[in-house]
Order: structure tokens, then sequence, then C-alpha cells
């Protein structure tokens, strides 16, 4: 978008980009895209630290069979307690970002891989739904992540 | 926030409002709000056509033990099921808004009232997200909507 020098000046005293406005929900998610599949790569590594960090401060996990947790305390002990169950892997289906580029969403599916009581392997098929908040350093952080099986129940 | 006259003219020239630079995730969150309220009494009423209409075209509900449901024939069985199997009640906690106000989010906490197999009243407790999508006639329509259950496997 070319725009006179005059409405860029004002713009950029605002502090907006000039690209925003012509942003749409789709166009651009690349780089909440980008923070879901570097959530990814520590989340496998199961490196507790850097997985809880990707958490806003006021972020919630959303975990099946827990109240919501919310701060990094409490969603800590969920994530260690998935660590030990099991191998979690996901994959991004959809990602969007508002106009304003301060709020997005990733979603997908995801399979865990466990073994069952008596130590036969245990595949859990399901979806996930994760919003995202900028931080004023522009880093993307979650603000909630929710997941559940597609599998029928036991 | 008061802006010089040649600024306004440049953000109403390209179709911002001035009041949206200054409005931050958690203020003026009561528009989505009010939607997921109303969303609330067309669902406890059990209206399919008017609970299912609060979907964005390409909408999904990603309920669990199914797979993700896209678009409103396959969201209109799954809510459908719901209605027949028990009765469903939420609670809003949180709710947000981007600054540009076209993307938002909704959570909090759901009951479910059903009978079990021998006809005994059944509960139960667990928690929701729900991510909004303003729509061009300004209206907020459910971009995705999930939930899981607070209690321990059965």
């Amino acid at each position: 978008m070319k725009l006179p020098n005059w409405m860029m000046v004002g713009l950029i005293a605002l502090g907006l980009s000039t690209a925003a406005p012509a942003q749409t929900d789709d166009a651009d998610a690349n780089s909440v895209r980008a923070a879901d599949a570097a959530w990814l790569k520590v989340y496998s590594a199961k490196d507790l630290t850097k997985s809880v960090a990707f958490f806003d401060e006021q972020g919630s996990l959303l975990s099946p069979n827990d109240p919501i947790a919310t701060g990094k305390a409490a969603i800590s002990k969920l994530v260690a307690s998935d660590f030990a169950y099991g191998d979690l892997s996901w994959h991004i289906d959809k990602a969007g970002v508002s106009k304003s580029g301060d709020l997005g969403y990733t979603s997908g599916t995801y399979k865990f891989t466990s073994k069952d009581s008596s130590g036969k392997p245990a595949i859990d098929n399901g979806k996930y739904l994760t919003v995202w908040k900028k931080q004023t350093d522009g880093s993307w952080k979650v603000l909630f992540d929710m997941f559940n099986t597609d599998l029928p129940p036991p």
C-alpha cells in the first residue's frame, strides 16, 4: 500500500505500522505460526522451563481432567506431568492474527503416545486451540492453550 | 486522545477509528461478553437454528470424543446431539478483544447435567474457550469453540 508522506508521518507518530491497516485475519499469520512451531520444538524436547516460558504471565492451560491452571507455577506442574506420562507432538492446521497484530490463534491436531498400565503403547489423537497475545517486546505468548481427545470415551 | 486534525483525516481516510489505538485487550470487551451471553440464552433454550447461527461460516466446534467439526452442517449435528443428551449452562470468566476490535475471546466454566444409563442424574463440570471474529455487519461470530471436562477419567 502506497501512502502519501503526510499520512505515514501521522501513522508513525501513533506507533502504527503502515502495513497493519491492510492486514487481514488470515494474511501474514506467519509470525504466530512461527511461535507455534518454536513452542513445539521445546515441548518435543521436554524442556520444561522453555515450554512454560511460552505462556503469558496471565496465561492459562485448559487441560482435560483438571481445573483451569492459571500462572506459570500451576501450568508447570501440569506440563511436567505430561512430560512424564508420554510424548506429545502436534500439527498446526489454522492460524490467524487480528488486524492490529496483538491477538492471534493457532489450531490443529495432536498425537500423544504413552504406555497403558500393562506397558502396551497407547496412542491418543486429538485437537488443540491456542490464543496468543503479542508482548511489548514483540514476541507472542500463550494466553490460553486447550486440547481434547478425538477418541470415544473409554 | 486528542489528535491534530491532519492526523485524524489520515486515520479516517484509512478507515481507522481514532479510539482504536488506545484500546487495550481487557478494556471494552463488553461487546464480546454480550455475544457470549446472547449465545448462552439461545443454547439454554435449545434453539438449534439460533445456536448454530452463532458460528462463523468457517467456524469450528472442537468437541471431546469427536474430530474437529467445521461448517454449520457438521456443527449442527454435534449441537443437536448435545441438546438431546442433557442440559448445558456456562459461566463466563474472562473476555478480551484485539486493539483493532476484529478478534476476541471468551472463556469460563460449564455445567452439563444429564442422566446416566441407570437414569440417575450425572453432572459434568468443565471449562471452555471461544474465539470470536467480528463480521462485516459488526456482529461477533464464533470461529472456534472448545471445551473439556474437569472431572478425572471414568
